[in-house]
This record gives structure tokens, sequence and C-alpha cells, in this order.
């Protein structure tokens, strides 16, 4: 209920009596669009206790105000605002922006997203009826069941508890305990709890870690094609972006070492899994290149390691966190990837002094994270759900990428070209030249079926005419009802 | 499982037979640290299966390395590490933080922390028995219940729709949505969704609207005493802190406007329901020039409401966004007070412009909140829930509150001094200069009960010895067995 008696002040040794101050103050309030119509209002009853009045002064209050219009009695239930009003124009924000000047540092920093027009698929007014995302995991092949009911047995005890967890910005305990197990059951990385900060993800250990590494004019290198939203992320920092073409076996490491002796550089981000876009994976013999080179140049390494759990073909290699780096890498890994997008946690390794800092900085943004979530999440890594749910789903996804390659090879034939992934949940396809991605996405759309045309990924003047085609979250019928209508659309 | 075929790669060209190059790679990783002491092992016929080989030269190799005393036969179950080894160094991280000079930005940002030593409770070696928090709501008395069933029911929903909602970053559609009537009924906030963004709480939306209203050098207006942690983000930001005292009836606009005309100011952040720490209310006479100031002098205000929801002794004051605010107010506020501080869900209300450039933000620093958490909310909201446990706790609160000063006058009387607050959920008190806190709360430690000794507010060469004494966290009979701790302390 709004403060009616802020709102309605009266002045009793005005000339005016009270219940005419009451009704005009109302009459300004609906004018100036606070009191909407058909809003209710208080009784009389309330009203009068309300303001500390006679209830014979709110009676005539409302009376005057129902003579001219601006409320309606309804029988037995009180008074609303009239639903039908002269002319109300209610204060609106952002009614005058060009007059803000207070706001003129605004413009600058975002300026990468403005360049796509393609809306994503849950602000297009129909839903599509399929959607082709760019690598995410099947939720409902998640152990969301699971997941639930635990989230809502802790969420119960740690109210009856009473926890305080005010200074658990780094996550909770239980967590970080279960990650150090599990990182290095996985993954030969030799952590310990002070070196872990828990995120809400691949993209906030992201933005903290360059937020620490990166002042602006800083060099950062970068794979072109890459990952846009990271590179945004650069951008917003005022770094300055080397980009250093990417091949079959990763980052170009010779460029690298180029760019390193021409630029004081500060800091690379690489994904040594399944590169975002091109789904490569780093050879071992540039991992080795890459850390010597960081030594010799002195520049810290962001290893983006979101895929690390989805590897078919062959094992994945151990990330460069876990070899000799000389406390220069910070390592990123989430659950949005591994379990399911609904859930928020991810997690940063990394030096320990390091890693203090991120927890400020964490701070700073966000009190703390959901701790609840994140206990849950550790309750599934100690009793073995994780791995179990690890093991099942890369069974499926490799059966869908396979899946995935036959439909391109048989009904996209002469069309795309594409190179077969180890591991991940997409696969990069560029299209032939004479179908450019946005007529196809467009034509695709109408009969029902979403997929991103990627402008995002032609920064650096290059138009790659390729997209992401996530196969890890649709069906095998799914799918082929999709690049069907692909192989439709492109006729 | 860690990736053991690449870990042990064989040579069949090389003089030195395969079952010696698998235990020689073995005996490195054990000694480097990647293979831990009791740390299992494939079994022979898996391992053989792994790097493609004979079971009989994995096998020999296992039977070397047990020979060499590094592994151990487990009957019926196969071979683990050895648990006691010679001398092995696993490579940690953070081994010689000095020489890592890449980091050297990252000392400057976060000094105002490293000043008080007083651990917070969860990182206490043994949980206190009692907690005076500085200002949390009853977590007993949410709606945790309701709330758990209809977030695990949403979650199973959600992924079995496979909800695409990568851009939703501004917060799910629902929730945004019920904030606009909720905003509208509650606080007079004629907001629309664009003009919203949902967040992780209030502590995020500071960071957001700083960030983007801060640049470095850039004048920031904030009350002495204050809030240190959004005050630590402006610091981060390199923005200038013009402190200004504040009374019992808020900020001094007198100081504002003298502050205003010797310097360009940017930004003024106010708390205007129950200022954090000293919990006064600003008066709608110095609301109206507040707002006036902005306009005349081009600031922008970011006004804090995170209590407007708890007020006792009268009804709130509409807040300043909901005024003639010229589009130069954003407005924020947080369901970690209103509800839980397991719930991790805030708001931030803007300028349709501002509010777009603040979603881009987020967008950098994570892709999306907890979007099933945020439709709970809208749920919670839309039938009633939210309010009608607002009206029961507002009773119980204020009860709580009489009774936290009843105790005051009586138990601590000529010890403490304070002014009974219309609302919110902690007394700002201050202690006798014979009694300082730090030896206080030390003291009270040692009994089983926990108190912040609010260094953190003796900003400004100012020890204000005094601390935020929530008493909405604790029931009756556990608040007069705290106050009779501190009493017996004090004595």
């Amino acid at each position: 209920m709004l403060p009616f008696d802020k709102l309605l002040p009266t002045d009793k040794t005005s000339a005016q009596p009270v219940y005419q101050q009451i009704a005009n103050a109302m009459i300004r309030h609906i004018q100036s669009g606070l009191f909407t119509p058909g809003m209710a209002l208080p009784g009389t009853r309330e009203l009068a206790g309300l303001l500390n009045l006679h209830r014979k002064t709110a009676i005539a209050a409302y009376d005057e105000l129902a003579a001219q219009g601006w409320i309606t009695a309804i029988p037995r239930k009180g008074f609303n605002v009239t639903h039908i009003l002269p002319e109300v124009k209610p204060r609106r924000w952002a009614q005058k922006p060009q007059d803000l000047s207070f706001r003129e540092k605004m413009a600058a920093p975002f300026y990468i997203l403005h360049k796509t027009g393609f809306p994503a698929p849950a602000l297009l007014p129909i839903p599509p009826r399929l959607i082709i995302d760019d690598g995410h995991p099947d939720d409902r092949l998640a152990p969301i069941d699971l997941l639930g009911r635990e989230y809502r047995g802790r969420l119960k005890s740690a109210a009856v508890r009473r926890q305080v967890s005010a200074s658990l910005v780094a996550g909770s305990p239980r967590l970080r305990e279960a990650l150090v197990s599990w990182l290095a059951g996985t993954r030969g990385l030799q952590a310990q709890v002070s070196n872990i900060l828990v995120t809400h993800g691949a993209q906030m250990s992201i933005y903290i870690a360059a937020n620490l590494l990166l002042k602006a004019g800083d060099a950062v290198i970068v794979a072109e094609p890459g990952y846009f939203v990271a590179n945004e992320v650069f951008h917003h920092l005022g770094a300055n972006i080397l980009r250093v073409p990417i091949d079959e076996h990763g980052i170009d490491v010779d460029r690298v070492e180029k760019l390193c002796r021409q630029h004081p550089t500060r800091m690379l981000y690489v994904i040594p899994h399944h590169h975002h876009p091109t789904t490569v994976t780093l050879s071992p013999e540039r991992r080795m290149r890459l850390l010597e080179l960081a030594e010799k140049f002195n520049f810290a390494i962001v290893e983006d390691d979101y895929d690390y759990d989805f590897h078919y073909s062959s094992s994945p290699y151990l990330p460069l966190a876990s070899g000799n780096h000389g406390n220069r890498v910070v390592y990123i890994g989430s659950f949005s990837k591994s379990l399911s997008r609904s859930i928020r946690v991810g997690f940063m390794v990394g030096p320990e002094d390091f890693t203090a800092q991120a927890v400020y900085l964490r701070r700073l943004i966000e009190l703390k994270g959901d701790n609840n979530m994140e206990d849950t999440l550790a309750a599934l890594i100690l009793n073995g759900d994780i791995s179990r749910h690890l093991k099942k789903v890369n069974k499926i996804y490799e059966t869908r990428r396979n899946h995935l390659c036959q439909l391109l090879d048989t009904r996209l034939s002469g069309i795309v070209s594409y190179r077969k992934p180890s591991g991940g949940m997409a696969i990069w396809t560029s299209f032939a030249p004479h179908i450019p991605l946005p007529d196809l996405t467009a034509k695709a759309l109408r009969q029902g079926l979403y997929l991103s045309d990627t402008r995002l990924y032609n920064t650096h003047q290059t138009n790659y005419n390729a997209t992401r085609i996530g196969f890890a979250s649709l069906s095998e019928p799914e799918m082929e009802e999709a690049i069907d209508i692909l192989a439709h659309c492109a006729q």
C-alpha cells in the first residue's frame, strides 16, 4: 500500500476545509499518474485512521471526488480510481533523454553489441519451434531433480540454522574443498582452497581476471576469430586487443612471440579445448610454447577451459595450469556447461595472492553468491553424481556430434564445410559464399528454426559467413528436422 | 579420471621397452605430485585398453612400479599410488609470489579491507553461539518452504521446456513485469520494464551504476559515516570521494550545495531510509532539495532504498525516484533484505538509455542471472506471498526494535547512546569512550557472542566507537542473552 498519510498532508489551520485539501491532493496524484486508473483506495474508516481525522471528513473528501468523477464507489468494496480519466499523463522515466549530459560517459564502451540486429530467440515475438544454439548442454539430461531436491532441502536447513555466511563471497567452503579434489582428480590441477574463487560462471571469471590484470592501454592477445564477449570485456577495460590467427592446432604461437617482441604484453586469453568459435584443441607442443613465452615475456595466461569435461575422440589434454606454469596461469571452468545453464556457478583458480584480490573485487560486485546452490553442487560432486552425469552425456553428445556430421555431409553437401571437433558441443560450420548467413537465418526463422547469424564473430573486418551449430542440446530427430529446414532454405 | 593415455605416452620404436617407458612416466607423475599418494590407478586391463597395448605390458609396468615401491597392489581392488613416498614435492600455486611482476597492478585498489583485523563470524575456528549482525532479516521467518518448492518445480519445468534464455541478462521477463506493478503499488514509482535491470542484490546495482557514471577523478558525494562497501566501489573506480556529514534528518544538503559549487560533481550516493550505518531517514524537505541540486548542478543521484519495506513508526516516504527527478535518479532495491539473505536477487531502476547500458555491462560481468529464482520471486510477488510476508515481519521487527531499545535503556544504561530508528533492522549504538569496541567485542567473543567492532566505519580519521546492533534476526530471548553478555563484558 502507498503511504497515504504522507501523500495526503492536511493543514487544519488553513482556510481551505480539510476534506477539500484531501480531495485536491488526490486529484494531483491521479493527474500525475501516481494513483493509477482502477487502483483501490483505502476505505473511509481506514483513511480517517491513517490521517488521524474524523471519519466524516474522509467521507466528505470521497463524496467530492466521486462527484467530480475521479473515483468510483464499488458497492460493498470501497472506492477505486476511475478507469476512464481525462488525459492522465504519468511521469515516465526517460522522457527527455537528450538533455542528460551527466550520462555522456556511457556511449563509448558498448559499441560492439550495436553492430548486430539479429534478435536473440527469447526476444522474438513468436518463440521459434526449433533452436540451434551455439553449443549448450541439453538441460533435459541434467540431474535437475536431484539438484532441485538437494537445493530445497539445504535452503530450509540454512534458514533454520541461521547460517551466517556474509564473508563467504569466495564461495561456500564445502564447494571450494570439493573442487580441490575434483580438479586434482580430473585435471591434475594441484590447487588448494586458497587458490579457488567460486563465481557465477566463466564470464564472471573472465571479467574479474581481466579487471585485475588489465589497465587501459595494456596489450592483451586473443585468437581471431575469438570469443567476442571476452573481447568486449577487454575492450570495456580500454585494453589494446591484439589478434592472432588460429589454425587447426590452436592459436599461432609464432605470431604470439612476434607480437610480444613488438609490444609489452600483459595477458593472453586462450580457450585450450574447443576454441570458441572454431572448436579446435590447442596442441601439446603449443601449450608448452605458450608457457615458455609467458615466462620469457612476463605475461599472464587466462585459460578458459570451460569445455574440458567434454572430449569424445580421445581424452583431453591436461590444462596449462597443471603444468610448469610459474604462477602465471589463471584457470577458468563452469558448471553451467557441465550440468545445465540453469546452474549459474563457475570457478577460477589462480595464485593465492591473485585469488585474494579476486575475492575482494567479487565482493564489490556482489556481497556473496548463492552459497546454497554452491553447497548443493558440492554434495553432487562428492557423491559422484556429477561424474556419473558427465559419463552419461559424453556418450550421448558423441553420438549427436557424429549424427550432425553425417547430416552435414549428406543433406548440406556442397553448401557447408567444417572440421569435426574432438569434443565440445558445437561444430563451426562455414557456408558457401553464395549463401549469406543473414539471408539464410532469416528464411529459416520464418520456418520456425532459429539459428544465430553470428555476425558477432565478424569483427576485424572479416566476414566469416560461418556459424556454430550446437549439437548437444538437440535430439537426433530434432537435429534432422533443423538441418532439413536449412537445406530447404539454402536452395 | 585423469587422461592416462595422454599422460603415459609410449614409443614402440624406442630402445627402451614400452613397460619401462610407462613405469618411468608414472614415476615422474608421482614425483611431480600429479599422481597423489593413495590415488587409484586404472586396472591392468583398463590401462592396456587406454594405451592400446597388450595387457601383459601393463602388468609388467605395474610389477616394476610395485617392486620399486611406488605403487601398492590392493587385493581384489587394483593398484594405488603408495601412501608413504620419499619426499614428494607437488607443484603448488603461489610458491614464489615475489617474482610475479605481472600482477603489480593489484596491490592498489583494495586497501580499505586490510585495515580491520576482526574476522567475520563464518571464518572463526569455533562458530559463535550468538551473533549480533549489522541488520539482517530473520531467515527463520522467510517463506523459504514456499520458495524452495516453487524454485524446484520451475527448475524441472524449465529443463523440460528447454527454455532458451541466453538473452535474459536484464532479468526474467516475468520478474521485470511483476516489479512494474510492485514498484508502482508500494512506492509510487512509475517504471516500465525497460527501466528495470534485475541484479544479484543492492551491491551489484551499486557496482553497475557507479561503473557507468564514474570515471577516475570524478567527484562523488557520500554521507559520513556511510556504507563502506559502496565507498570501496567508488574508490576502486578511482573516484574522488567527497564526504558530507549526516544528522538526524539525513545528509546535510547545505554542505552538498557548497561542495557542488567547489567541485563539478557527477554523482551522489544516498540511502534515504535508515542510512547505513546511522539509520536516519532523509526528511521530505531535504529530498526536495537534493532533487533541485541534482538539476542545478547536473549530477546523478543513486538512491539505495534497500530498507523501504521496513518502516514501523509511520509509513515510509516515497522514493526520490518517484518525484520530479528529471531522469537523474537511479533507484536500487533488494530481495535479500525483504525476504532472506539466501535469495540473491535485487533490482535497479533507471532511465531507459541508462538501463540499456547497465544491461550490457551486466552481460560482461555475468551472461545471465538465476532466471529460475527470478521467476520464482515473480510468482511470490504476484500471488501476494511477499506482501503477506512483509506485513507479518514488520510487526515482529517493530516489537524486536522496541524490545532492544528497552534492553539498551535498562541493561546498558550509561554505557550506550542511540537514537530510536523509525524502521530498518538495526540500531546505531554509540559506546562510551571508556569502553573501546575492539576490547568489548573481543571479550564478548570469548563468551560466545559475536559483534562486529565496525572499525570499517572508522574511515576519515574518525573513531566512532559505535556499532550497528541488528535486532531483526534475533528472537527476544536471544537478544536478552546477547545484551546481558555485553553488559557483563562492559563492566
